[in-house]
């Protein structure tokens, strides 16, 4: 995690008002300042051998990970992050060890983006590793971006090459906070989330939100190194999850001006229509699935 | 859980700032509106063999329980409960009418104190049932209140009688958010928790967080009938935990105000003192263990 630290002195300058803790573990529940503008709240579960192996990956990964698919939702609102609380089931098999790795990790994501962690319930048990992670956030003064304002003739961006996650991406990924906040200062998002379900399912949830289409330019979207080195990089792009990069549309205006300037990097991968979900290869549309797969007969 | 529909018009009449949903679920967070008042935040996750035993008592009990221990936990507080998340694990094994009843079982009792279920998080998995709720709240004018501001000379009194939970209370009881808030409306709760692990080891935290001791009556101890039908019905009092009453303590001229006139029903069952944790039987003073264990040798 880069730069990070500067990043949170920037954030913190943007957001005078978000909520500050008065009382943090130790009494029945965490006591935190009223922020000004509306509060943005997210939850998480990941278990083991669903969302991580951590025999393989050891605690700490999945620390990160836990925090990070959280913070990851408050960035797809285009809000700042502002604290948390984490409850955990730890197998008894377990040493002190794989407790204390486990929240050095949720720590590691965490302080990266200046959020405390104000309260949580810690649990044994026999059962397998299991994480809930709440986050808060509080939008900016341009409000929260939902999933439902996408527009016929907006275009849509991502943040950053898709596919192959599954490889170790998923689990160290930096979640787009800098850059949600970046983007949303500099334009209008009409619409965003981040990719979890992979970048076909999830801007079609974009669409039935927003009662549109949407047509994807298949040369257009960036494939991870990883994805490249795979069978068929442009399927992973679109049928694979947890890439968490964020999915979102502008204004053709706003769109023509992200493409001069770009606070942080964009790649421009379609547009929204009035109808009908598709995936464009050199001028010849085929129907595509929420899937990622492709309707092949004609 | 009777007149708690009455009880929420009450509590929105008091509380016109509490926290309203801008945005449920459907989005990649809730939005929420900010409150005036500071906001008390509390998680706590429950699994299957370890704090209910789901075959046994079936999903809809289960769902009441997590829901009231985490709105118990904000009653600790003297909040005013505002909305709540849920995360859960469902063992692949049981069909669509287990999650049913489970999410029913959560909104029985989020819906007798008027609480929302803003987002949450399902998963299916192998591994036994793990359900994980974070519930907020607000403060109230007052201010919420910690554990640790007994001071020598207060009372201490308990909102019900205890011991025996296991035999069916831990799952059905209601919480006292209605009683926090009338206690905080009539008296200065000066320190208060709900009891989880027993008031013997939950007034013992309000002991070392407010650096004070104190002595119990042993005749003043309200029991439960069930605890009356077991062995030694004052060590099930002392010693059992999720009873899920509330402790606390007030100055001694507000105890007196309480004994005249109790908005609620309240036990008066000690006095917060200098030093040492004691239970005092017929005049006689017996250093009290943490666990609810009697040091006998002199």
């Amino acid at each position: 995690v880069a730069n990070e630290f500067e990043f949170i002195d920037w954030l913190r300058a943007r957001t005078p008002a978000a909520s500050r803790v008065l009382v943090g573990p130790g009494d029945d529940c965490a006591v935190l300042t009223p922020g000004e503008r509306p509060q943005v709240v997210t939850t998480d579960m990941l278990m083991d051998g669903v969302d991580f192996i951590v025999a393989e990956v050891g605690p700490r990964r999945v620390g990160r990970k836990a925090m990070a698919v959280n913070l990851s939702d408050i960035a797809a609102m285009a809000a700042v992050p502002t604290s948390a609380v984490v409850s955990v089931a730890l197998p008894k098999s377990n040493n002190f060890s794989f407790a204390e790795e486990l929240y050095l990790g949720l720590r590691d994501v965490a302080d990266a983006f200046g959020v405390p962690i104000v309260g949580g319930d810690t649990n044994t048990w026999h059962g397998p590793l299991v994480v809930t992670v709440t986050a808060f956030g509080e939008a900016t003064e341009r409000g929260a971006v939902l999933r439902s304002g996408a527009q016929v003739g907006d275009a849509i961006f991502v943040t950053g090459p898709l596919g192959g996650s599954i490889r170790g991406h998923h689990l160290d990924f930096v979640p787009r906070v800098r850059e949600a906040l970046a983007l949303h200062a500099a334009v209008e998002l009409r619409a965003m989330l981040d990719i979890s379900d992979g970048l076909s399912a999830d801007l079609h949830h974009i669409c039935e939100r927003s009662g549109v289409g949407a047509v994807l330019f298949a040369d257009a979207i960036p494939t991870t190194d990883i994805a490249q080195t795979m069978e068929n990089p442009l399927e992973r792009a679109l049928g694979d999850g947890e890439d968490f990069e964020l999915v979102f549309t502008v204004s053709a205006r706003d769109a023509a001006k992200l493409l001069r300037e770009p606070p942080v990097p964009v790649w421009r991968i379609g547009e929204i229509v009035a109808k009908g979900y598709w995936l464009q290869t050199h001028g010849e549309r085929r129907e595509l699935r929420p899937t990622g797969w492709v309707h092949t007969t004609t």
